[in-house]
């Protein structure tokens, strides 16, 4: 029988069978929702097993249908020697500190080998380029054997924000992929920049093509809707 | 004589008698009120009687007129093999995750047999349909033997979506059934459409027309409403 | 000498002198700021004597001048056999589960007979009619017997709600007398309108003429803010 | 050596010479800025020492420069039998009830002959005169005696509020000067009305003329700015 | 191997190397960034170390890029007999007085010899000015050695602020220099404006022309984008 550990923290709780060695991904969805979507990508391209959750007094009151099934929102899978840490909804920054140190806690125990986390860089005008950054110049050198751009100076917020600066305390290697986003909405053809480098760095080979159908049908729902909004005169409530 | 036990968690207490090995239906007012307006139908229909309520510093200082008697916001009602938490606010967030606490232990200790919670799905147009998700697999295939439509994504706000991955936790089969609303606003019409359904779970026979003649008369006076605002001027407060 | 006993809670002390079997008052400033009118009219017209105050960390910083001397804002008042809780501010709502504690603690040891509070109903037009509620059947039966209407649905906000369902809790028959308002302002004739039914629940003989006036100045007042309103150009502010 | 005592209560400290038998003075910023402005007139013009000053986490992050030196925003000053709390921000309302303590506990164990505070009435139009309250039926009778003017009914808020309940609890008199103000700006004028009853109460003679200064000096400049903002065009930002 | 010292008060850790006898700059980002945009050209022209950072749960949740590297986004640096407090966020005022309690700890156990902090004074139109203050009249007169006009009046703000008092306190030497703003945006010219003193003070040789090119690439850009604006009609999204 499988076994749960508890690694808990004074504002949350990791549940979560332990899987050593693995490469941790994290994905919390910050502008763009870019680790959220590529994380659910994941979970069905390489059918990824739920393994535990993370539970906090200080998540919102949330449940998420999965085919029907009202799950965890933030939920751990694995994978063969990948780990990956998924939610559904902002994390509440009172909550990123207690957390961050509970999944570090949780790559010590377990022995992880790497922490890879997903964010966004707001631009003006996409040009599909992809960039890294990384929490140590060891971690540094291998995005540029991968031939990423480094992405040399800015913010990282977010969960994945807090994950570099505290892995980095532990030394343990971890980088960041940033995708191009316009604003702050979901955007599933950015989360899709950036499932070939995963491909390289991972060795393993996800498809995009959802991700960028899913982007076509948003895409076109809009532009539906602004033909909708031009040519309909505002019509009264009660008639 | 009855004896009220205490199930305390650190932000709220149920303080109740305990009914054994009953159905167990929440209903607190998310999005169109829907557990709400169901949860009054059924103590009228099914005659219930009130066996406890739940208290909570945090709750907003309140109390419900009920025949001219003021009663706790949020009290536990029993019939037949069937207990209704049922809430007049919206549950703070901050109160859901203790309060689902306390309600699953107590149906730990009352060996309760399953959940049903009550919820609403946002649509653009109303189609009459009603869908539901489970908190497993087993309580999924339930409700495809009663012919329900199914929710496959999406999120389940509030105390109902805390409740359901909470006794998921604890192997408590536990169901929701989603009405569609338009907007936040109380929506009887809706409520009225999850009748059925109940009637088939529960094998009772509540009849949905006082909610119906309820949907009714706000119509009504809406319209009428409507009309009014459109024919008189803006009156001067003081001539 | 008087004794001052002190009833503490972990948010509020009441200190104040013990009076035995009376009828208590609560005089908070809800919609209409009914209670605090009426409280104050009491204290006038039945000379109350003040016997003692409300104590808080988390009241407002705040002192209220009566005949230029400055005073506790929530102070308690007696006469034969009436003990009045007047409240000059709006309770905090996170003060006021533990208040209602304290005054049902003190209500306790001092046998009090029942509890009065007051509150308003938001209306359209005014009928100038009263209502009232109860925590009991038997509390529900005296205000038939005294041929007031009563309010069958509806809820009671703040410190009157909270005290309504605490005092039933521990068998203190409780009532809350309504009157009708338009909106959140000040309204001395809506107070007014609940002299009668209390001089006879409480035997006493106030008048609530000094209210009547206090509304006709009022009205005559924003008559004739209105008319300047209407009639000056608006003034530059330096010439 | 001079010694420094500290009165702590749970979120302030004062570190403070001990004075003994003094008149108290406290001015901190309410409407119009009175007792603060007030305070720093006596503080130049009696040529106060400082003596000490209130320490409390909640304060905001703020040191006030004088003269070009860094100073604490809450200072005690003392000179012959007088002895002034100033602050130069508006304490936050969490503050005052524990303040108002360790101020009273100062007063206490220095055996303070009374305490004076400074605040202000706000009125539609100034008629340049002042009034007082008390805190005790022997206070009031004083400010009599003084021909001031009593202000019978009103809300004295802020920690002049909580000291004079405070004060009268531990039978120590009390009295609070208003001035007119017509907002809530800082208004030199209204202060300087008060210096003559001050002047009166302390047997000092302290002259007005530098706040009247700075009266006319504030009047000129927005004079100033009304002419040039009905005089010039919106500018562009670049040219 | 180099030691790091842990400094802790309630709500912050300095997790630090000890540097003893050294000058202490503090750089966090008040109205005009000046600190923080002074900070980074010191680290970057002095090639200062960094020794250590500052860690609190009531930080937001955030990492900053510096050549690609994520690092804290509170940073100390050190180089010749200079350390340098470094904060690429405003400090939350909750935190400014235990993290200032924690700084003056560090700098008491390491025997530092003076603080210098660094603000801005808001002004309508910029004359190039700087000016200083101190938190004694000792320290304030080596800035009169300096032939350095001093801001006789006025607030300091944030972190600067509330460290300029709490030095004095433990008798250590402190100042203050203030650059002309116009408004809370980064000011990269304001910053330079400080160079030149700071070279006096500390015998360094420090260029502020970085600062100065960066502050014309923003007002170009700022140009371009005021002429595009008036230019461009507003483009619909969906053509």
């Amino acid at each position: 029988m499988v076994q749960m550990v508890e690694t808990e923290t004074s504002c949350c709780t990791i549940i979560s069978e332990d899987v050593k060695d693995a490469v941790v991904l994290e994905g919390s969805p910050e502008l763009g929702l870019i680790g959220n979507i590529l994380g659910w990508l994941l979970v069905e391209e390489l059918k990824m097993k739920q393994i535990g959750y993370i539970d906090s007094k200080k998540f919102p009151p949330l449940a998420v249908l999965y085919k029907g099934i009202a799950i965890h929102p933030f939920r751990i899978y694995s994978t063969d020697g990948i780990v990956l840490f998924l939610s559904d909804f902002i994390i509440p920054p009172t909550v990123s500190y207690d957390m961050s140190n509970a999944i570090v806690e949780w790559m010590e125990r377990n022995n992880s080998k790497e922490l890879i986390t997903f964010n966004s860089m707001v631009v003006m005008e996409k040009s599909d380029s992809v960039a890294g950054a990384a929490n140590s110049e060891d971690a540094l050198k291998r995005l540029g054997d991968l031939e990423l751009p480094i992405l040399p100076f800015g913010n990282v917020n977010g969960l994945s924000g807090a994950l570099l600066t505290r892995t980095a305390t532990k030394d343990i290697p971890a980088s960041c992929l940033f995708a191009e986003v316009l604003n702050q909405y979901p955007d599933p053809r950015a989360a899709a920049s950036l499932v070939n480098v995963l491909n390289k760095m991972l060795d393993i080979d996800v498809n995009a093509e959802p991700l960028l159908k899913e982007a076509k049908d948003i895409e076109e729902r809009l532009k539906e809707l602004a033909k909708r909004v031009q040519n309909e005169p505002e019509s009264p409530i009660y008639s």
